[in-house]
């Protein structure tokens, strides 16, 4: 079965968990809305990806994990995209949930997945209960305070921020729970691991502000030029677009040299550079310093997004 | 050292885990807002106590129960104060998170609280991991789809509601999951503790219908006639005032009756007694039937409460 495929089967079994009959049909609705269909899935991809390479020998724990961090991947989209901060009508190419739904369950259906994302890691100890508790702490880490996702958002409230603290809060933190927590579920040293996640999930915060600017909301699925609009720190502002492009190449190239010795080293890094073309497709890039060259263009994103 | 004291050291050392260096200023003090001073941390009193009742032989584990149980009710205070839901400016007799740190800010307190309730559970299995798993199944349960509390706030966006499924799952799940988890973290069998957390929940819920429309602030800590206002279902609308007296009392006395069998029974029946007088002060039941006699008033409680 191929990894996306399994990834779907394994999120639809954590969802029926919760909307067994007598769960009020919205909030299961609205729960569903934010999880199917999904983007990418990319962190339960690398989750697993890791947990194989690192023999996989309780993959019941190693599935836990992967659907737990999509799940609050999701909690986290669904809050994000409320009035109170993005206010976007559209994600993933279609209504956010508060827009379908309206706020108050949008509020919910996050709070929910959050719950269910644990729940689900509790669940997978059989095998392993000491484990799991691991998992659990390195999920829980990248999700919470101070340095995960929750404290990425937060600082969006912040007038000093440091965009580096800002990215590896906000999107970083997330991907190294992924690679770290597919190392644990395999009862392997994390450590290794950590790097490749934190050069990802920077390198995808950057494509994220890239796509926010290269206005095409059909690669994008939610509004585009929301960091400019909204003042939040972006490095395609900081940088201009083709310093973040360059940037971007930079920090995939550092994730592909940061994959550690395994039998899957190679399959790894082929996975890298996939996500990396589907994030900021190389012919966008060539396409932009081609133009670049030719106008002999130094403006900056502001002017690119105005 | 009294109960009371002891939980709120060990929310304070829960809130530390989250507050280290470098997470954001303004979602440390907004998680700090929602957390103390607290009210009157009946969950996690009746967790212990549990605990305590069944020989309470992993104390750590059920520090940690306490502790979740009353962070995820403090996020769930937050949540529902939020503009979308209650839109209460105050809380615990002072201002509400949102009204304190904007709407942004209370969403992720509320976020991060959550994650940090099923962190601390995560920490404290290292007596016995397997039953961590288990009392965060419980905790999970009382809190998620189908039955816990956010599938109880969600019954609110739902055009037909069971008053019944309604309390069951806004106050009862958490009562239940103080009690039931509070019998795992000590390795005891929980089902003889579920009928306590399911009367003390549903008569703390009936309570909180009596004291919105007693329309005393000072008791309550939050704004009055809210239930009527935003047409929220209410055994004190339903039955009257006086019919919502009668069966608070017939349910208080139905969990005191329900303590199961042990050492400390009779300390437990007490705090039943205490906390329900603490909720629905007798004198303030007796003015009341007093008044109606005197008046042989009839009144329905839409006619208090206008």
């Amino acid at each position: 079965m191929k990894a996306i495929t399994h990834i779907e089967q394994s999120l639809a079994a954590a969802l029926a968990l919760g909307e067994a009959p007598g769960c009020p049909p919205k909030l299961a609705n609205a729960v569903r809305h934010a999880v199917f269909p999904g983007g990418a899935r990319i962190r339960p991809q690398l989750c697993l990806a890791v947990a194989h390479a690192c023999g996989n020998d309780d993959p019941l724990l190693a599935d836990a994990a992967a659907v737990a961090i999509e799940l609050l991947h999701c909690a986290s989209l669904v809050h994000d995209d409320l009035p109170c901060f993005d206010d976007a009508p559209t994600r993933r190419g279609r209504a956010s949930v508060h827009w379908a739904y309206g706020e108050s369950l949008a509020v919910l259906a996050g709070d929910a997945l959050i719950v269910l994302a644990f729940q689900t890691l509790g669940l997978a100890g059989g095998q392993s209960p000491k484990r799991m508790a691991e998992v659990l702490g390195v999920v829980a880490k990248g999700v919470g305070m101070p340095f995960g996702i929750v404290a990425g958002q937060a600082w969006e409230s912040e007038s000093r921020v440091s965009l580096t603290a800002y990215q590896r809060a906000k999107t970083g933190a997330l991907f190294v729970a992924a690679t770290a927590g597919g190392a644990l579920a395999a009862g392997a040293d994390p450590k290794p691991w950590v790097a490749l996640g934190e050069w990802l999930g920077e390198a995808y915060q950057v494509a994220d502000d890239i796509r926010d600017v290269m206005a095409d909301p059909s690669l994008l699925g939610k509004p585009v030029g929301q960091d400019l609009a909204l003042g939040r720190p972006s490095s395609a502002i900081d940088l201009g677009l083709g310093g973040a492009i360059a940037y971007f190449e930079k920090l995939v190239q550092s994730a592909i040299d940061s994959v550690p010795e395994c039998t899957s080293r190679e399959a790894m890094r082929q996975l890298v550079r996939q996500e990396s073309e589907r994030l900021v497709p190389r012919e966008a890039c060539d396409k932009f310093r081609h133009v670049q060259a030719v106008q002999g263009d130094t403006s900056s994103v502001k002017g690119v997004a105005a």
